[in-house]
């Protein structure tokens, strides 16, 4: 399979259209003011299954032959593309097996085991997580979607973008945050096509900084088992997401962990939405380097909204 | 001045128009199923300050007449009407002066102050609010905007209906919150005319029952000094909005607390959107008495956001 084009993004917008929503773009005078820029909010924390991910999974299940389809999909994932696949799968009527960490937040293995996947749990290693799966694949034959390592799903991912671009055109600037590159790469993609002279920039925690330090060395550093309160970005880039990311992506910001929860904060207080902490990444980023950004009109992807309501960053 | 109809509110909703949002109308399949109703949500929680209270205070200040505008205006509330009145006097740049109780959140406080009001502290009963206010009328001869037993006041909050109704014909039922009655009188009079056959119904907390009892006992029965999660509620009807409201209302459900705070979290959780406890208490009712209302097309008011993020209910 080759690298994905605009073209595959295209596809997979009509592929997925009678299920996803076409989330709303929202602005907030309040943010603007206090980043002095123009933000557009892309909003998939509104998205089915509450993130962005439902649009690659759903993407990837689709796309499958009806055979290859009937043994099922199969996936590991911290949450939100489990959730995503087990959604999806369910849509087409056929099962979904999920390799979970045991640290993944419960409100998001709830939405897995409420979608009606079978979940596996195993130890918060990329290591057990792929031990883990290949034992399901074994007794299943069910076809693997990775959650952002696979070219139907990086289609998928680039639909929100696609339909970010056609609905606010001039845009300065797009951004999202990077873990393994699903949505970053997708967005990539649809962005420089649509919109040759907009900038995608990237915002990654400082505490799972692999994707800057692979961008910057010019080679594949995975993550470490990072300890970062945005759970959807601790992954590592794939080998299929980096190359598409040095291409298009013009640079990735780091963000401290206190700035993604300020930033989480505000977007709840000022906008009155409910958005997870990797989908602060980005505004957090705004928010603390804003050197030649005055004035820009900026689009943000924000992520997802699967929070743990009991377990906010604030209370103490 | 005459109670108002459907042309006052149609003026109010032009005067106002440069000044505040058009909400959103959202919907929620997750919650549709869990009531077994189509729910049509009106987000004034998306409002500028927060609450569907800018509609009204907008109305009255620009209303006023040039020599009394010149005075500034004045006002007791809780905090939205309060925070309302505070930017639509600086959107027309007079004073404002606010009898605020104490035991107000803070979060509305410091609302109030944002917006550059003059702040006085009073204990929280209406005769406290009612000698604060007096003293400032006496001192500064601003005129006084009543957060809701003000014609001008109604009017406005009425074109939050008003546009719900325009977006969405046919409605079976409309629901409002109800506190001091501003919101719901001007939604009685807004949606009685435009949609005829739509049926209005009222919620309240059951520990701020005054509007259900003077509503079933046929004369105003006064709050006395509620207590209840749903701040923007503890207000007692007005002898300019109680009239109204036996007149267009067809019922008041009341609503317990632990109800009101489950909704609010089913609408956070499920929504992704935030808000107050005052506006979950509509949707309170529909999760608790559901007879006769399976499959009806229902407008629901989201009043309004303003939460102290770091005290929610749900959190001990």
């Amino acid at each position: 399979m080759n690298e994905p084009t605009i073209k595959e993004i295209r596809e997979a917008s009509e592929r997925i259209k009678p299920f996803v929503h076409l989330t709303p773009v929202l602005t907030c005078s309040s943010l603007n003011q206090m980043c002095k820029m123009e933000l557009f909010f892309k909003c998939e924390n509104f998205q089915k299954a509450g993130a962005f991910k439902i649009r690659g999974a759903a993407n990837a299940v689709f796309a499958l032959g009806v055979k290859e389809a009937s043994r099922g999909v199969a996936t590991h994932s911290s949450g939100n593309h489990a959730a995503a696949l087990a959604l999806a799968a369910r849509w087409r009527g056929i099962k979904a097996y999920v390799v979970m960490p045991e640290n993944a937040p419960h409100v998001k293995r709830d939405a897995v085991a409420h979608y009606g996947a079978e979940i596996m749990v195993c130890k918060p290693t990329l290591e057990a997580r792929e031990q883990g799966l290949r034992k399901v694949l074994d007794v299943t034959g069910a076809a693997f979607i990775h959650p952002y390592n696979d070219y139907r799903v990086i289609s998928g991912q680039g639909t929100a973008a696609l339909e970010l671009c056609e609905e606010i055109p001039g845009l300065d600037i797009v951004m999202a945050p990077v873990g393994g590159g699903g949505l970053l790469s997708g967005t990539a993609i649809a962005v420089s096509t649509i919109s040759p002279q907009t900038l995608i920039i990237a915002a990654e925690p400082q505490r799972a900084d692999d994707a800057y330090r692979s961008f910057h060395l010019g080679r594949l550093i995975p993550a470490n088992n990072p300890d970062t309160i945005a759970d959807g970005l601790r992954t590592s880039l794939g080998d299929l997401t980096f190359p598409i990311i040095r291409r298009y992506v013009k640079d990735i910001f780091t963000v401290s962990e206190e700035a993604i929860v300020k930033a989480m904060c505000y977007i709840w207080e000022r906008m009155k939405i409910i958005v997870e902490p990797s989908a602060a990444v980005p505004l957090g980023a705004l928010l603390t380097k804003r050197t030649g950004l005055s004035g820009k009109r900026i689009g943000v992807i924000l992520s997802g909204g699967n929070v743990d309501l009991a377990n906010l960053p604030w209370i103490h």
